[in-house]
């Protein structure tokens, strides 16, 4: 039986800092992200495919508030993210159906649009931290507040005020199933697009919320659920290191789950960055994964890149 | 077994003129046209389920073209159709889940993001006639054109300048033989949204195209390769009628493809509106479908309901 991979690529394998966004560029890179993936799918796994939407749902976010000139609504986040899953999405299956017709793989390439259950009590919907959207002056942000209940934040850097909304713990997939059915027979199925969109199960009805789902929980969740035998988090950088960009930096091949707590616990791992992937990894291992390997899209080729986080 | 429906709603099933366009009032829009929907799954029916997207996409243009003034990038269409393949998917899935679970209706729903192939050499490239996105004035029109290659038309109705896109034949949908496997499960399959991301093949290569595929034809072509025993196209009015709003106005009951190629030719139905439905109707009829029932979503109750197109 084929082995079964989840892959989860980060939002900037599309949108790179640095670059304008244009079309061409996202399609570009898009396929450069996809080449390395052949690797997998040329060593006879299957493969679903995870992804984020940081720098896409921003965007979203801007569009739809400067829209609101030309008289259009603008939507919440579990909208956007809906948005960015079908464009996201989209580019993955033509930059990997190109790719592989190249490359002389015959495989097809499905995506589901993703709704990710949280819990209305997650704790985190008391202290939202994720900050999103465009920036506004104190007095815009203190009007929004009022109007809609979303919290706003100051920037750190002094760029001004932004929403912040929560990032509760993804606790279901809906039709994980079917993700695990297809991609048995063979299909590289993309899902879980920037950690799945938000909603909350109440009283048998179902309802979207203002939220982000991290990503690689979402993907290290999908992951358990289909059984899967391994985890990749792709990011830009070969390995994970301790004492990151010091004289002692070390990068690591193979950690325990244990180990990795332990790195966790002395702040070796920056929040925002590397934090949530290796504890996405922890998740894997802990709930049965083999291994979880997090390294850059460009070393999926070498069948022992990156670091692997094992039990 | 179970017969197999292909239903389309039309894209003002969830975004009403008349209407602000809310989130809550796309909530609840689709919700309606769910509960309709639910006749069909209580008769036994698995159900494909297609949609349009022109008031939808119409909002994206007008975000994406107010958006380059806060530095965002303004996407073309077939990235434009996959947002709203997303946002749509999203809500369609969520309002049947809701309606399902009060109804005791237990079935899976699932969106496959679709695209589907046009040809390069569709006569239609050379005569695009579907008007999309935000109005101009004849300067910044002409501007548009020089800058990016794009066609645009006088509004008819004076309103400005606006873009024109081809409106091609649907040749291909991607992925549906994985459409008619769900849908043969018993889940409920969401694809083709707004008439499918429009894309051609050329030299093994896909990319995307500037287009808009009609979202009757599409769902015709994936009911005729499906199998469908029946294709319901949802509209406003409860029938198909000859002499529309005249004296001698005519309700048609079942009508034949002869006499509906017939009653075309004397131009008893709009172009742009019952037009495009009823070469849907026959398309799918002289495919090898059963029937095709024209009518409003409201009456998917009644057996007998709407104007059905037949061999």
């Amino acid at each position: 039986m084929s082995k079964l991979a989840v892959v989860a690529f980060g939002g900037n394998a599309l949108l790179r800092s640095g670059q304008k966004g244009t079309y061409k560029e996202q399609i570009e890179n898009v396929e450069n992200t996809c080449q390395s993936l052949c690797a997998l799918l040329q060593r006879g796994y299957n493969v679903v495919i995870g992804h984020g939407n940081g720098p896409q749902v921003g965007n979203v976010m801007l569009q739809h508030e400067a829209g609101k000139q030309a008289g259009v609504q603008a939507m919440p986040m579990d909208f956007c993210v809906a948005e960015t899953q079908g464009s996201i999405a989209y580019m993955i299956e033509m930059g990997l159906r190109n790719v592989m017709t190249r490359k002389g793989i015959c495989r097809d390439v499905v995506t589901l649009v993703t709704q990710v259950s949280v819990s209305a009590d997650d704790p985190m919907f008391q202290n939202p931290t994720k900050p999103v959207g465009p920036y506004y002056t104190k007095e815009q942000a203190e009007s929004f507040a009022a109007e809609t209940g979303a919290k706003y934040k100051e920037d750190p850097k002094g760029n001004g005020w932004r929403k912040v909304v929560a990032s509760p713990k993804p606790l279901r997939i809906n039709n994980v199933d079917i993700v695990k059915q297809l991609a048995a027979a063979g299909h590289i199925v993309v899902t879980v697009g920037g950690g799945g969109i938000p909603v909350v199960e109440e009283n048998g009805s179902v309802r979207g919320v203002e939220a982000v789902i991290d990503k690689d929980l979402a993907s290290a969740l999908c992951a358990v659920e289909i059984g899967a035998d391994e985890f990749y988090i792709l990011t830009d950088v070969p390995k994970v290191y301790i004492n990151f960009r010091k004289e002692n930096e070390q990068a690591l091949d193979t950690i325990t789950v244990a180990q990795a707590k332990q790195y966790l616990e002395e702040g070796q791992f920056a929040e925002g960055s590397m934090a949530p992937k290796v504890r996405a990894a922890i998740m894997f291992v802990e709930h049965g994964g083999k291994e979880c390997i997090i390294t850059e899209a460009g070393q999926l080729d070498n069948p022992s890149c990156g670091t692997r986080i094992v039990k």
